[in-house]
């Protein structure tokens, strides 16, 4: 486990509960004391984390904030070129394509659990945080299938649902809810204090809930953002859309129904949406990523391998 | 009290409890049987009502969806025209306007309790959900202190905080806090949708709490916004162009430095928000109305009269 904040040091909790061996690596070394208190194996040396790994031909895990990610596989190319490598950053074409770089493509395959709190550090982990999440397994072409099944396992192991996607159809998926939602929240956030005083003092749920995470550490929300610039602007683009469209109906028809009336409709989707289990699919058999991928697409969540 | 439905029935329920002598109507029998089966004072006949009133000089309070505001105050100028006359209408500057359009702006006050769900309905009131509310009280030019001094008093006896502003204030202020938040929320949940399965299947806290409010009955939604279409274009159209902005600094630069860091210092901004009592200030003395707009606009709040 390479990174022990709150993602990385949940993940070396739940992995050792599971009964498997694990172990990690976090620069900060009280990070490391704190873990090695709570009586887990960690360690500051990121060559010798990455030789024992090597040794163990273990799968390894990157856990580090999108910005350390290009060094941390330099350094794995370097220590331990032949392990299976996965990762659990939230935007995944851009994990790809530095694994390329780096001559890992056929080692990797990437994966985002959808968890998570505003909170960081590896004070604030629990073994629990991945219980019923939903856990994207990187689905890409000529992703090997024996790793692509160790990371499913992990994820399986950790209590979670897995979900197959490409990296691009992860990324685009997780602007339009998960990203766009940020931008949208700061902006009302904004329009909201220009208000004044007057205004704020009136908000009530709807302007809580909708600037909500608009309180989330910017540096944080920055990184989402900027790591998945492609497919946000494409989602933006469509919001913006939606946007000017219901101007012009509001302003020439005094009327907001396309929007509303729309918008309550998907609403109503997502409220009733539900998902299968995927079943049949094997790793490694003719045509499994295209069936994986399509799989994914219907809302199907492997529970079992 | 015209209109028994959540707002109207709770604020009768409230106005009893409060010791007031209080009568209800509602057109429809299924409600004003409800309520007296509740043991409260209801009629489905309109003239009758307003004729009681006139007769005790009562306040009168419109508590009916928009569409109906207008019938509602030609029926007062009919039957009740010399009684203080206020509302709980989410918009203010148009129920003005119909008041005045009526010959009934100088007894006229508006209002607006900053409370509700999404339910509706006399089965779904409370004597208790004015407790700590805000309610905004019209403190338009002329108008007539006495009438204002009664519609506050209402408030405070439901439990409720005054919030003095003028109409158009109160209209724009909504507009930011309590419409905007709708058009957005429906934009995010149509883009959100448009990713299909996949996408809705990962959508987590941001997701859902960005959404939220679009789950509420359309009619409602679009009443609200409908209702205050010039205001909520003000606020559209500064949303839009920190989204375009957006747009351009993501596209160009790479970045989401700007809204992601103004978002955050103004959601700060909102949980940092300290509000504070108004006192001293007497209706009817000089410049009482221009005092307590600037203290509304500030933050202040009427706890006691």
């Amino acid at each position: 486990m390479l990174g022990l904040g709150l993602i990385g040091g949940s993940l070396l909790r739940a992995a050792v509960r599971a009964g498997r061996e694990a172990w990690g690596h976090n620069r900060s070394a009280p990070s490391v004391d704190a873990a090695r208190a709570d009586g887990f194996d960690a360690d500051t040396d990121l060559v010798a984390v990455l030789q024992r790994a090597s040794a163990a031909s273990a799968l390894i895990v990157i856990a580090v904030p999108v910005p350390a990610v290009a060094a941390t596989l330099t350094a794995i190319a370097l220590y331990a070129p032949n392990c299976p490598i996965t990762d659990v950053v939230s935007v995944k074409a851009e994990v790809a394509a530095a694994a390329a770089r780096q001559g890992l493509a056929d080692r990797y395959v990437g994966g985002h659990p959808m968890a998570g709190t505003s909170a960081s550090g590896w004070s604030v982990g629990s073994a629990d945080l991945f219980r019923e999440a939903v856990w994207v397994v990187g689905t890409d072409d000529g992703v090997d299938p024996g790793i692509w099944t160790q990371v499913a396992q992990l994820a399986l192991d950790c209590g979670s649902v897995v979900v197959p996607a490409e990296s691009a159809e992860h990324d685009r998926a997780v602007a339009r809810i998960s990203h766009l939602p940020h931008l949208l929240a700061e902006t009302l956030a904004i329009t909201g204090a220009r208000g004044g005083p007057l205004a704020l003092g009136l908000a009530a749920g709807s302007f809580r809930d909708g600037t909500r995470v608009a309180g989330s550490a910017p540096g944080l929300v920055r990184a989402m953002c900027e790591g998945n610039r492609d497919a946000l602007l494409i989602a933006l683009d469509e919001a913006l859309t939606l946007l000017q469209d219901a101007r012009t109906e509001l302003a020439e028809e005094s009327s907001a129904a396309s929007l509303v009336e729309d918008g309550h409709g998907a609403r109503l989707t997502y409220d009733n949406q539900e998902t299968w289990e995927i079943t049949g699919i094997v790793p490694g058999h003719d045509g499994w990523i295209e069936e994986m991928r399509d799989a994914g697409r219907r809302g199907g969540r492997l529970r079992r391998l």
